[in-house]
């Protein structure tokens, strides 16, 4: 039986184009029944018509704007997000991916699917990219902005059964992110996870800002807030890095030369920092799958979504956390 | 009359010797009477002949190393960073540079030296590179773990005060590091924080990770927990983008020569990250002058060390951060 995924259509900042497109570039590659959520009058002209009787389409009038507040999503039954997390409640889907407005995506989810037995927070996945062309796994992105040390724990084993099962790593190596190796470095809240999580196979202690990058380890836990201004500060730095360099090549005849010379270079480096490569970032510890993209998705990033949407349901990651941590609870 | 500046010659990872030349480096840029503190008989024979006379010289038998405990510090009275700190305390000196085990410069210094009227707690200051090509100042990097509303406020009048005495900005922008920028956004501390700051002079609200790296910024506020983490992060993601640079010229003898051409670009790029071009973190809140330099200085970090703690001295920042928290306090 094929995995069925519903799509928000509708959510992302450039509208339904780039979701139609990624879903048909998905279905190109991966078995997969893809079910659009939103106005089917926007949707349909964006189907080919080899496509039409592969793809079906779920009616939403309504859709949360990037500037509406996410505690109004609940009370918007009619929205595309709220009725592509419903098919999923339902049983008519069991994933959901959306490039609409993260804090409903993530609050419809976690309130309309209900988290797993034993999670107490649900936490937002990222795959950071490493000097080892691998990705990092880093937890918690967003999701839970205060933690307690009891939160940080249960990140650590959602993070070691997601690498697990989604990256065939047979004991993933987690590591608490700190300002210092030393057991006694951290804040109180992660002194405490520390303690917590002495003993944990995998738990290589604390480690630092430059390990999320270095490959070094492969779970990276921290609480939502700090996960946040590590995504984001890394994105600027990135961008500031390719801004100079375009600004000093600019300058410079000889330097023109040497990047074309370099285009190949580029390119990879690109593919390798690309977010769309990766293309969103699962809510783990909530039942079904939510797969959290980005606004600004083009369709390659959707694709990706998906594939990663399809692999979370066909791996069974879900059924691997509510054991690992009926264990720990033990 | 000439700034005099202690200088720690023993506490860096390679030794004295990158000290001593920094600091003969900065003699022959920078009018100030240098006094290093160390081993007399390692240190001497690092000068050469013609600077002798210029450079006074400290004894101190004993050295903090990088794995010694920050707490013993003040107990060891004849360790070069206790001396060298005394220097100041006892008004021989202006500013201490030291590029050893930060931890004990820091709390020696705060507890030598004492803090600055009203101040609660010091920050350690940053500089960090940005797309208009000068730094934004980012504060705290590291003296303390866990912060409450008052010292982020603090850190932010202190920052201010620090971007417009040193970096002659008339009204420094000062921004508050949260996950969002609207004023619901950030965790309980910053929430706090941005009460107490609402209605400061330059203060424009909550700012994101990449802001510190776009220039939109002149000053950005965090904890040292998370000043720390987005420090080695941002470190993290530059080596790993220069590794993968690497990487891939290595394999294509095309982009070989497209970097040879590119030379001149990447020593920019170079010179614009390279810590070594800031020198040092200044230790913001107490007495006196105390720039902590990293463990893996070399001669050019020690002579822009130096640069810093000179230009700390001439320009009275200790005064205004005084005047301004007084202001607050009324």
């Amino acid at each position: 039986m094929k995995v069925k995924i519903a799509i928000d259509a509708m959510g992302g900042d450039f509208g339904p184009e780039p979701i139609v497109k990624g879903t048909i570039a998905a279905l190109k590659h991966y078995r997969f029944e893809p079910i659009l959520v939103g106005k089917k009058e926007e949707i349909l002209p964006l189907i080919p018509g080899g496509f039409k009787d592969k793809i079906s389409i779920v009616e939403a009038e309504d859709v949360i704007a990037m500037s509406d507040a996410a505690t109004d999503a609940l009370k918007r039954k009619e929205s595309s997000i709220y009725k592509a997390v419903d098919l999923v409640r339902n049983g008519e889907a069991d994933g959901v991916v959306s490039a609409g407005h993260s804090g409903a995506t993530m609050s419809v989810a976690t309130l309309r699917l209900g988290r797993l037995k034993h999670v107490l927070r649900p936490a937002l996945v990222t795959l950071m990219p490493n000097k080892n062309k691998k990705r990092t796994v880093l937890l918690d992105v967003g999701a839970n902005v205060d933690c307690k040390p009891e939160h940080l724990a249960q990140f650590a084993v959602m993070g070691s059964c997601y690498a697990h099962d989604m990256w065939a790593i047979t004991l993933p190596t987690v590591g608490l992110l700190a300002n210092g190796e030393e057991e006694t470095k951290g804040n109180d809240v992660t002194k405490g996870a520390f303690q917590k999580l002495r003993g944990m196979e995998g738990f290589v202690g604390n480690v630092e800002g430059r390990d999320i990058f270095n490959g070094s380890v492969d779970v990276v836990v921290c609480d939502g807030f700090i996960g946040n201004l590590v995504l984001k500060s890394s994105e600027g730095v990135a961008s500031t890095i390719t801004h100079l360099i375009k600004d000093y090549i600019r300058k410079s005849p000889i330097a023109i030369t040497g990047a074309l010379l370099m285009r190949k270079v580029f390119k990879l480096l690109k593919k390798e920092l690309d977010y769309a490569e990766v293309g969103g970032a699962p809510l783990i510890g909530v039942k079904g799958c939510t797969i959290v993209s980005h606004g600004k998705s083009n369709s390659k990033a959707i694709k990706n979504a998906i594939k990663q949407a399809i692999d979370f349901v066909d791996t069974g990651v879900n059924v691997h956390i509510e054991r690992a941590l009926d264990a720990t609870a033990k």
